[in-house]
């Protein structure tokens, strides 16, 4: 491999350990090398020569993924891996605000396309709270969401193009930034989402958005999650699309926050089940109105709009640091799903009933991303239980408790943070069965040696 | 197959002819039969019987495609063919105004959609010329376009969810209208936009849209393609993500309107090189004043805004009679190409000057959706020559000479129409290598006994 590559291969345990773990640090691989391509032509050099050597490779971005979906497998399939991470490909190319579009190596860091966006006048709508870490690439084979999905669509529906280095080290040369292109199947769609297991995406074309000439965010405080979506109605009936964001969070998760960060302020009278944060494309003198109706109409029972930045970011603060404090606050049952938004309310009222039975005195502690029907719909250990200890013990049945709602609602078990190792069992469980042998022949066909990102996705059995 | 699917099958050449031959009349294939099936468990059948039978099937929606995709080939590949025609498959399942999707079959016809929706009091934003005959399979299997990419994208931006029957015989469960699903691969982008090549689309769960408070529709005439797209910049940076057709004809295709509809009226003063049909949501007072400083920088001629419902119609009425008299004039080199929107104006002036040199007199009739960078590029006869002969002499040359150039853009060959039969050898000639061989693969992979729609896509080679 080092012919192949030269000076781009680490393999000096100093050097590769940050590589080799996830930022949760729930997953510790092994790896024989770090591979640090500079360009699309170093990447091609790599895969032609792991499929030569018979070496798995692991693609890496940022490493913020929740699925140890980008660092080793602990366990391994026997051979060696190498960790391919693309950070030192971070070029942004280009950027075409008339045609609202940015070209750019998939190593450049999310925070740094939001930028370049809102330099040329534009604006790049996706965002999460890793933006400071996750890359372009790690965004696109995730199918990355965040709070805007609701108005733009996942990552999907921003990658107007991409290039790839597939399997067998032919290159998919799909950069081009067309807004329609029906010449064939659209294969740039298995990359999206596809958690480097077809392939490594080394460059992107990303469709931007005009930049919103009125911004104004709000806050709720809602009795239920069925008034929530009456809210959510109501606005959009009011200002149509212009609708950007519609954060949830149960009151327990506030309380969280105020634990660990106590300078934060509810923006609004304490005492509701849950909060909404909302922001749309309009005026407040907009937004009011609709809010005022909504009181009346009891789906909510008090709200504010931010009056300045200041104030904006302080309401975001807290959606984000919802996470910080659930970690702060000790291990939990994670769960990432979605259902359909017409299925959420009846869905969330099961789930609290199905764990007051399973799992007495555990507390669900539910936030997410309400407009589209996707909840973390965690669960805290009982008070005063040793929660690492605990949730060692309840976590796969928990889960697979939870899932088996999921489905019955015709939800998915992972709705933006992929399968990779953590949730490769329950997906040969619950998968579609039509859906999970085109996955499986797929994956043969456009990858016969299994060398990109093995037991991602499919779990130790692999396909074919 | 009879035993199969009983009464659903039709053979009788009376019957059957009007599913052989496309709307343009340009391809004349020959079946069997033609098979009308009612339910997913009838394709089901039809699919094992012809996986068993080695019948090759023809998936047909509403049969107004413009490449031969949805009737059998003409030549065909010697093995028998079926026509698979799901208009029978036409019922409404659900509708979820509030999580804004609907759920139906694959026959049902897109103007029954939009009224569906409306009656809902949302909107589902596709539209075409053919909408009245169109059906959601079809507009799924072809990745359809129209007016409205510009704002909500393509086909594939608006499915949720789908069903279909795999060339296994197995059914894809998609269906679940959900926001966010990275639960694997996305298997169901491969049969959108597909075109009948990997699976029959049995039904679909679509993103709806809110109604929009405020529509507006202006006409513009302006001096050039360059200030078309300045114009639309200008309308981004005033309204956001609120515009939604910017429509472009050159004066040409609006003086065949005028010959051909001789009640049809210029909104504005006549002389201007291009015209453009534009759409907003947003009210009159927002647009006008954006329309008169573009008017001050020269972006545009002359400019106005449809005062009521019936001036809107006559303007859309003009946008969809250039086709209509395109066609009433005689035969022309047609093209469905794209590059990306920055290029469009130099991709203009170049076809233009390389013609002008291969063919002088050849008369460029250009017209089409602007804003996604998709023009159809389509040539006239010179003025008295018999354009039948013509076209036939000239077409394949024509053609080979425009995809070069939409290549060195950065383009594509087929921008909404598809492939079909009549684009299969200059998408082998054209397509980035590294993309045919991974569409081959997966034909391969996932219809290995080459059941799905034979020749289409990839012409008489196949796959494998």
């Amino acid at each position: 491999m080092r012919d192949a590559v030269g000076e781009a291969l680490f393999a000096d345990p100093a050097d590769i350990g940050p590589y080799l773990t996830d930022w949760r640090g729930s997953a510790m691989g092994r790896a024989e090398a770090v591979l640090l391509p500079r360009s699309t032509d170093d990447v091609q050099q790599i895969v032609r020569a792991a499929g030569r050597l018979k070496v798995a490779l692991v693609p890496q971005g940022g490493n913020t993924g929740l699925v140890a979906g980008g660092v080793p497998d602990p366990s391994g399939d026997g051979r060696p891996a190498m960790v391919v991470s693309l950070k030192r490909m971070s070029r942004i190319l280009s950027v075409d605000s008339s045609g609202l579009s940015m070209t750019l190596e998939a190593g450049v860091i999310l925070a740094n396309v939001q930028e370049a966006a809102e330099q040329a006048g534009c604006r790049f709508p996706l965002s999460l709270g890793s933006k400071g870490s996750a890359t372009v690439g790690g965004l696109v084979s995730t199918n990355a969401g965040g709070v805007q999905v609701l108005r733009h669509g996942p990552m999907r529906a921003l990658v107007l193009g991409l290039e790839a280095v597939l399997p067998d080290g032919s290159v998919l040369g799909q950069l081009s930034a067309l807004r329609k292109d029906n010449s064939g199947y659209d294969i740039k769609q298995l990359l999206i989402g596809g958690e480097g297991t077809l392939g490594i995406v080394t460059k992107v074309a990303l469709k931007l958005a005009p930049a919103l000439a009125d911004v104004t965010t709000g806050w709720a405080a809602v009795p239920s999650i069925g008034a929530a979506l009456l809210l959510l109605a109501r606005l959009r009936s009011g200002l149509g699309e212009r609708v950007e964001s519609f954060e949830i969070m149960a009151a327990d998760a506030y309380a969280l926050v105020q634990r660990y960060f106590p300078d934060s302020r509810l923006p609004v009278a304490p005492g509701a089940a849950f909060h909404v944060l909302l922001e749309v494309g309009a005026t407040a003198a907009e937004l009011e109105p609709i809010l005022a109706t909504a009181l009346e109409e009891a789906e909510l029972v008090d709200a504010t709009v931010a009056a300045s930045g200041a104030q904006t970011a302080a309401f975001w603060a807290i959606r984000e640091q919802v996470p910080l404090a659930e970690r702060l606050e000790g291990t939990a049952i994670k769960n990432d799903i979605a259902v359909p938004v017409v299925q959420v309310a009846a869905f969330h009222a099961e789930a609290v009933a199905l764990f007051q039975r399973l799992l007495p005195g555990a507390r669900p502690l539910v936030f997410g991303h309400l407009g589209d029907g996707n909840l973390h719909w965690n669960l805290r250990p009982p008070a005063g239980a040793d929660s690492a200890g605990w949730v060692g013990a309840q976590q796969a049945d928990a889960r697979r408790a939870l899932h088996d709602l999921v489905m019955a609602h015709g939800g998915t078990i992972s709705a933006e943070h992929g399968i990779g190792t953590l949730k490769a069992a329950e997906l040969a469980r619950l998968c579609d069965p039509g859906k999970l042998a085109a996955m499986r022949a797929i994956k043969a066909a456009l990858d016969p040696g299994q060398i990109m990102n093995p037991c991602k996705l499919f779990g130790k059995q692999q396909a074919g």
